[in-house]
């Protein structure tokens, strides 16, 4: 036989833990979380043959801080899974692993439940009952009255003068389970692989966003036909009215110069008007780059004043990272070789073969990818360096994805609290690579789910698959797209739109015009007419509001919901629930009362009618047990949008009309 | 902005290589291939924007040989996952990696293919595919005729006296297009991680299998009622017979000394009579252990005659590893630390509390872990030296599996072509892991899965999920399992299992008796009635086959297909294809000419009625390109059951009398 028998060293320890959740490509990538989420945590564990064990996840905080969670089998359903939630309340890397013991009391127990009653080796088995609560009350370790406890213990189960059913009740008593389940006995303990959780701040995860133009605010068109363009200063006037709204996040398209070179007119015209001030992402003319303000927006210090405004509103502001060029960009002087040059020495423009958009040069990274990376790397300091800690990132599926990575963490090793979103419309693995490759947050294909099968299954995905790498960021509507379900759902549509999005997801967003039920797309587009990317378009949010034709008052209601219910601000804590209508979803968000603040569960019910041109009457059927209740139990809800309130349990009917309200998001108080 | 800048390492590289297959726990533990095997590799690749990639696989075989396989789409379905099927004919330690790069001649063809018609960018356009051409050109690792031919191709690419469409018709020309396919343009190449595949010996992944007890070969009971017990000599002479119906391997319950204490007698009674000769899994008596020979079955010597004999016959001996004993076993004496002794100073039965077994001690292995697992590694060392190669190991989710892994591992260090098989009935995780442990075989549910439906998941999931690591032996019964279906299905039963265990994976096995339709149960049980464990069955196998009454004939046709079909010897290329009727279960096995020794294609239809008791007329609707033929067409088939020939297309008619033949098993004549 083998001498060097031991050279063989296993994979597998004592007690085998496999596939450890949250894990991100077998660990190639930490897993992400949110400061303040509340995270599911997972492992495969279980022993040979029939012998219990017991799982704790070990948490080790950025300060160093450990902490131990036991873990619960996860049901019949997924036998040897183990799970449960743990608070990750600091940003900074995590690390976790498990580990897995054999429970030699609670194998005895379940022995001894079978044996003693069938009159099976009664002797013996109170003998080794003896023997664990004799090693258990020997523990140092132990307060002093546990011990004296576990010694009364074991002298009750040796005490033959008594019935062996009071000797099994000595066996089973509370405080007896108490000690042996906080303290219980070790043995055979394995550890399992450390795994890194990567934790950002809550608005790397949480937050409403507010998309606005800030050239329309306070544009004025001039008797002539040209026009004043709205500033910063003028811009700042809405700041205070978004944040009423209750958003967090203003996101700026961007505020760069604007070339002239085939500059886009009204409509994505091939040719601009004198007085049309083209699209914010044709980026740089001779007035400067990426790194340099449009005049007609004010200068640095118009910013920063705009910046303070924001700040005195609670207000982040959020801005554009669109890597490519107008042709008048200072870099095609500086910088041809950040370009791709045609043989015939002309710089080639963007294009889809054999369209051609001739007012972007898109960069090429593979010339000169160190001079290239560095430039961004300085430019995103720029901003940084002015008070940017959001950048909303265009096309990224258009650049390399190592460069993201690179940049990502290059930034956030100097400046953690920074946060990127995705705006990547791609195949799947494009889009999910690029949030493993540091993308704290993604634009998403939310906009076109709408009938009840494809939200549920998009949810689903999203807060369970997705959601330790890939974080959706739920926008109603963009500069980019006015959905048919829009266009054509009429005003119900923009209430369900905004309550799903509001509600199932921490993080969502508006841009400005949905509140105004703006609907009308360019014929055969799913894009809005009179496109805002390319022309002014003032707005009167007040009159609007005056007339009850706005919408400000509902999205008001739902971030207030969102601030009031912690259970909201939550991404991996939505369950579905069933509807007997194939148009009214029904999900809920639920918090247990060990991770609120108030001490007190969060449980919101959301029940939509996804179909906007109908009134809808169901049953709703709930699994109460995802509530956080006990099966039968009735309970009051309140209906947060009308202040309705009436009495549920698992089975309830629901009339949703949504031409009247389309959506009930229901509050759960809990029973006494 | 930092200057450390690339302290920052990345995990993706310049085109994204992620999620490689095969791949098992993220890469924690090895692939398991059989040689011979022809593996599917696949990789997500994809580059940023619409430029093209092309994907290598690189294999490096265990002589250290590096062959290259180009990756092809895997369709619209899969968007950016690129597969090839790649044969690994050698055992050991295979290395595998993909590599990427930029095709810029595809991606040229591409972009020219939309805009020379179109009339856009002709002067150009033709100039970057003649640099292209240029370049390739003056790569001197070329042939010479392959360089003049590039440069005539850039000649005629920039030829401006030709039409546009003339050129453009140079680019796409074959000889161009396959020197552009076999040696590519090759940029921004980017390697993957490595991956390991660990090949063993072809018997681990395919084989045939027959199980006997060599006591009931030749066995006689004597006139007083005592039987004379059969031995490896009278049992040798049933080898021929094993062999003539095409078995590999022959594989035999525990051959060792059997326990007398608690002995169980016929039908797992609690008593034995004098004359009852005990199970052969109660292992150990005064005449030894493990490593010991049951006197009645013969000596060494006979063990060696037979070990021979099976080896003229072209037959592999496997033997059964059960870490267990009987109460007579010498460990008892010799290593209690082996065992769990009880307070009482007794040692443990194996139980089921309340429920013990008395005949049977479990092996403890906490408490002298090296100490048992050396003298395993000895006993199982010992029978590899009188030329065991193949262990069938007993229970093996009642012992750690960290034990497991070291065994195998260690045993496979010297021995590779050592083959263990896992007869673990248990929970999922628990199969999964023993495999990932090292088990080179399974025993698995397939017994239990008798519905077209229940088949459909358990064949997907056998030969897709879980070819890398876990190998189903598709037993159609054993000493332990006769299931109603059997019980209640009548002969057709009996035949429609061992076509479907014969033919949708590499390796399935048949216990005694099965070929003499043996159904009868005891009452209540899903076991055999008079069980074999317990007593001696002779059988008379000569006089069923000249009665008509022997499944024999069949199951030699099954095993005559198998040696003739290198398709259905393959465990990943089994395809599912729809009938109507709900009983009507269709597959196929396909291997393509390049890996055939024939050089001819290689596939089988098997097309099952799977209820015993019916006559079922259905359509069979085939997925052609599945067969490696082209949509549209007509070919042959010829059934290997029963001779006849059908001309069959994607839609074909079929009648399956359950009573007469309920399975085809149809052979695809490659239409010339």
């Amino acid at each position: 036989m083998a001498k060097d028998a031991d050279a063989v060293t296993t994979v597998l320890g004592r007690i085998p833990l496999l596939e450890p959740a949250p894990e991100v490509d077998g660990g190639l990538f930490p897993a992400k979380a949110f400061a303040g989420e509340v995270v599911p945590f997972e492992i495969t564990a279980f022993r040979e043959g029939h012998d219990l064990i017991g799982v704790d996840l070990v948490l080790l905080d950025p300060a160093g801080q450990q902490t131990s969670h036991r873990l619960a089998k996860l049901g019949p359903e997924r036998p040897d899974r183990w799970g449960v939630l743990a608070l990750l309340d600091a940003p900074g890397e995590w690390l976790f692993r498990f580990q897995a013991w054999a429970d030699e009391w609670a194998t005895w127990r379940a022995v001894a439940d079978k044996k003693i009653p069938a009159g099976v080796d009664i002797a013996v088995t109170f003998q080794e009952g003896a023997i664990l609560a004799e090693r258990a009350a020997k523990d140092t370790r132990r307060p002093k009255s546990e011990r004296r406890h576990l010694e009364d213990v074991r002298a009750a189960l040796l005490n033959e003068a008594t019935a062996p059913e009071a000797r099994l009740a000595a066996a089973s008593e509370p405080r007896l389970t108490q000690i042996m389940t906080e303290r219980p006995l070790v043995d055979l303990q394995t550890l399992s692989v450390t795994r890194r959780v990567q934790v950002e701040r809550a608005r790397a995860g949480v937050g409403s966003w507010y998309e606005f133009f800030p050239r329309s605010i306070g544009a004025k068109k001039r008797p002539d036909g040209s026009w004043q363009s709205g500033t910063f200063r003028t811009a700042a006037l809405r700041l205070p009215e978004v944040a009423a709204m209750g958003f967090d996040v203003v996101y700026l398209p961007p505020i760069h110069p604007i070339g002239r070179a085939f500059r886009k007119g009204p409509n994505n015209a091939l040719v601009a008007g004198e007085n049309d001030p083209g699209s914010p992402w044709a980026i740089g003319s001779p007035e400067g780059g990426h790194d340099a303000i449009h005049p007609d927006l004010g200068t640095v210090e118009d910013f920063q004043f705009f910046l303070g405004k924001a700040e005195l509103s609670g207000l982040e502001v959020a801005l554009d990272l669109a890597l490519q060029a107008s042709p008048d960009h200072p870099w095609v002087q500086s910088h041809p070789e950040w370009f791709t040059t045609l043989p015939d020495g002309t710089i080639a423009y963007a294009e889809n073969p054999p369209k051609k958009y001739q007012d972007i040069y898109p960069l090429n990274f593979d010339n000169d990818y160190d001079g290239l990376r560095h430039e961004v790397r300085r430019i995103v300091e720029h901003w940084i360096g002015l008070g940017i800690k959001i950048f909303r990132v265009d096309n990224p599926h258009t650049k390399p994805l190592h460069f993201w990575e690179w940049l990502i963490h290059d930034v956030n090793a100097q400046h953690p609290e920074v946060v990127f979103l995705a705006e990547a419309f791609s195949r799947p693995a494009v889009m999910q690579t690029l949030a493993k490759a540091g993308f704290q947050q993604s634009y998403s294909y939310f906009t076109w789910r709408n009938t009840k099968s494809e939200l549920e299954e998009f949810l689903t995905t999203m807060s369970r698959d997705w959601a330790a790498h890939y974080r959706a960021n739920l926008f109603v509507n963009t500069p980019d797209i006015l959905t048919e379900y829009l266009q054509f759902g009429g005003r119900p549509a923009f209430k369900i739109r905004a309550a799903i999005a509001a509600t199932a997801g921490p993080v969502w967003g508006v841009y400005s015009g949905f509140e105004l039920y703006e609907s009308v797309a360019r014929p055969g587009a799913e894009e809005y007419i009179d496109n805002e990317k390319y022309e002014y378009r003032p707005r009167d949010f007040a009159r609007a509001l005056a007339s009850g034709d706005s919408l400000a008052p509902y999205l008001t209601m739902l971030n207030q919901a969102r601030d009031a219910h912690p259970a909201l601000r939550q991404l991996r804590n939505l369950t579905l629930h069933r509807a007997d209508d194939d148009a009214v979803l029904v999900y809920s968000k639920h918090l247990p009362a060990r991770f609120a603040r108030s001490g007190k569960a969060d449980t919101v019910i959301v029940v939509a009618n996804v179909d906007p041109h109908s009134v809808r009457e169901t049953v709703v059927h709930l699994d109460v047990e995802a509530l956080g209740l006990k099966p039968g139990i009735e309970f009051e809800v309140r209906d947060l949008v009308t202040g309705q309130r009436w009495q549920w349990s698992a089975r309830n009917y629901v009339r949703l009309d949504a031409f009247y309200e389309p959506v009930h998001i229901l509050h759960v108080k809990e029973p006494s």
